[in-house]
């Protein structure tokens, strides 16, 4: 599908990727740049086919493909140095989770001759580095790749290709409705789990209890959730704005939901947690999880 | 251990306690108190060890142990007759989630020369109905037995022993300290759930957007938490007044957290992140739950 390909950042999406593009042969050649040394000898250790290299130069000018796997927050520096060394018809794509901000740094920031078409792969863990890649990370899950107004539709098709081939369901979508979605669906999923953390230790200092020891009964599910990446967290709130509209809605919703608690308003508190419940049919309806219940730790 | 056993309210903790009796054979009789017809005939099918009856009478004035395993919100109707038929060598005891509210009813009403000694085990599930009865569910899981000031000790320790005998780990508590730490472990995480739904459902209805679709990014392992069954939750959420504490306390933290994303305050936002990780850390530690990660559906 390929002749070169060069994955930028190599932790889980991008050894993800690379076991993913070896599987499949999808590629004659794999070129990784990953600053982190414990990464490399993680890659080296899982036996994946691929040549490091330890700067964008011009030794890797001529890849097809590019694919940038790095928090989002190093993305400028990555443009400025790609700008210098890359041919017209290569690729360029990245895995970010938000893309209002990405795009609008591309096209300020990168040669007009190069085309960079941006994917969010909907996968992932709260685990990361290259130990955990997995080829079949990707295997049913949603690619959102991202449709600008201009944008080169031979480049795109053969994305969209290479997103399926290591067995995405793809999905186009403008920037501003990607940014919309994935801050109820992820953003404050993860920015709550975060919250209920830090609620549970500063409860433990008020009570002085060793409360988390009794976790099982629901602080146990988000707290894996809030065990996440820092750093790819950090570029995601900062980057999608819609998290302050979303907190605001919440909260809105946390309000009357503590009114009904307050004045014992039996109807309304059972209309609300019977409404609440129908999320979780539709979730499992789309495949998006499976029916089977969940009574802890094994 | 005991000659008659009496469970009042068999769905997915009253039939997991039947199921443990007959496995350890703790009674030599097991009888089982039950409205839904549905779910008579569902243990009927799970071939279960027990005989049914139709309401509390003097058939079974002589169980040594009765288990009220129903919503709280039942108990007082249960406690009045209770009170007209069981003999005073009886223990009686409820797996209900919230404490301080269960005594201060048990005290005021139930028959003096009859001992309750509250139990709650730390285990279930968003599923409900016998169908799911399980006699593991409580291997090695929390069980805490509330103490009183004034608690028949010798009926205590039997009350341990019982527990102990079907797998949990027993902790004594007083019923203020168990509701605190409760609140924050399962009562808060659940409501976040359920207004995460809510919040996402509003978010549906003004983006006219199928966002659901596009759940597996967080919104899922929310999902099934606020699947659990409504006239439990109602129960709790109206019967542990720490809830509204920790409400206070979770909105306080989300604005402090929404403040530190609009100042883009770096250095903040990574501390509270890494911080908050670490809640993941002690839990894996003390067995709340197994390190392995989750990479979403199989």
């Amino acid at each position: 599908m390929f002749k070169k390909v060069l994955i930028i950042g190599c932790g889980l999406i991008g050894s993800s990727i690379l076991k993913a593009i070896n599987s499949k042969k999808l590629s004659k050649e794999t070129f990784v740049l990953e600053k982190s040394k414990k990464n490399i000898s993680k890659i080296k250790k899982n036996k994946s086919n691929c040549r490091f290299v330890k700067s964008i130069n011009s030794k890797i000018y001529d890849v097809d493909l590019v694919i940038i796997c790095t928090p989002m927050s190093q993305y400028k520096k990555i443009i400025e140095k790609l700008n210098k060394i890359l041919k017209a018809s290569c690729i360029i794509t990245d895995v970010g989770s938000t893309k209002k901000n990405i795009i609008k740094l591309k096209n300020k920031f990168l040669n007009k001759k190069l085309d960079w078409i941006s994917s969010h792969p909907i996968a992932g863990s709260e685990v990361s580095g290259p130990e955990y890649g997995n080829k079949n990370l990707f295997l049913n899950k949603w690619c959102v790749i991202i449709k600008e107004k201009r944008q080169n539709l031979k480049k795109t098709n053969l994305l969209i290709k290479f997103w399926k081939k290591i067995g995405s369901k793809v999905v186009l979508m403008n920037p501003v409705i990607h940014d919309k979605i994935f801050s109820i669906t992820s953003h404050l999923p993860h920015l709550i789990a975060y919250n209920l953390m830090k609620t549970a230790q500063d409860s433990q200092k008020i009570q002085r209890k060793n409360l988390i020891q009794y976790s099982a009964g629901g602080l146990r599910d988000f707290s894996r959730i809030a065990a996440s990446n820092e750093v790819m967290w950090r570029d995601i709130f900062f980057n999608n704005d819609n998290i302050i509209k979303a907190i605001n809605l919440f909260t809105k919703n946390l309000n009357s939901f503590k009114k009904i608690i307050q004045n014992k308003n039996n109807k309304k508190l059972l209309t609300r947690l019977i409404n609440s419940k129908k999320v979780r049919t539709q979730i499992v309806q789309l495949k998006q999880d499976v029916a089977k219940p969940d009574f802890g730790r094994e």
